[in-house]
């Protein structure tokens, strides 16, 4: 099938069974909440729009996001909660609970073997300042946007080691023609 | 610092260093393009919004999502990997070619040991219908919505055996309270 004029191998029509389909989130597993929600919050400027607590089970989930205004997120936590999972492009953070008192803990990224899930991606207005920024916060840098063949595109770590790409769209005209 | 009244270890308030960051994409690696894009487009509605090759490397990259209308997607490429990468909550698959004609070659889940990314979680407008749908679509289950203590949430495998959890927003009321 064709879609914009380019054919995918395997690629189907969307019918209408899948209509307001969206990609609310994706979950990443975190040792230290407190170090994982700075580290989000401060850097790269989310904020914790709902947190679910599990007690009997020992874990909690944050989910965070880039809402628009303060206005736009309900006050009632039922309500957040519903408005929440209706959002686009989350971020959830899953803290069993003890992990952050085990000196020796650490969670797999997914770029070492065995691969599978390799980077989540944020987009900036301004790349050359997020580097700025980046720095400023200390953020351990995998490659600066200088480096390596793919210019323009910058990949740092987070607290837990995932991957963050982070680009500037504007500057992403067609890297790969 | 507190965000509508709830207060969360380490969380900062975000400053203007961060204004425009937002949530552009996450990235699996999957073995076989082919299968995957049927899977995405078919099963979950998704559209190719963007393909890069890179020849040198022995890579593919297919940007998914769910635009609103096929008119909202520039025609031009380049322009279209501006606005792709502008975009919130898409779905980045890599293809390493070669690995489809691996007979044992599998990508690692990140829920099975070494644990780290968990899931990807796609909202719809009427879960009991998906279910319906994933179970037209030979769509392997983990959990179904009346299964296990989290009622109304869903999880699935995708062809590459990554989770996905569904949902149905404004059934979440507030399954954590």
């Amino acid at each position: 099938m064709s879609f914009k004029g380019e054919q995918h191998p395997g690629v189907k029509t969307p019918t209408a069974h899948t209509d307001g389909f969206r990609l609310n989130h994706t979950m990443l597993r975190v040792k230290d909440p407190e170090v994982a929600l700075a580290f989000y919050t401060r850097v790269f400027g989310m904020r914790v729009l709902r947190r679910l607590d599990f007690e009997e089970m020992r874990f909690s989930l944050y989910f965070l996001g880039h809402p628009e205004t303060d206005e736009q997120v309900p006050d009632d936590q039922g309500e957040r909660t519903a408005w929440t999972f209706g959002q686009l492009g989350l971020l959830e953070l899953t803290h069993n609970w003890g992990t952050e008192d085990k000196a020796d803990f650490a969670y797999h990224d997914g770029n070492a073997e065995p691969q599978g899930f390799g980077h989540i991606c944020f987009s900036v207005p301004d790349l050359e300042a997020a580097e700025a920024w980046f720095d400023a916060n200390q953020v351990e840098f995998i490659k600066r946007s200088d480096q390596g063949k793919m210019k323009n595109v910058v990949f740092v770590k987070d607290v837990d080691g995932y991957w963050i790409e982070v680009v500037q769209a504007d500057l992403m005209a067609a890297p790969g023609d």
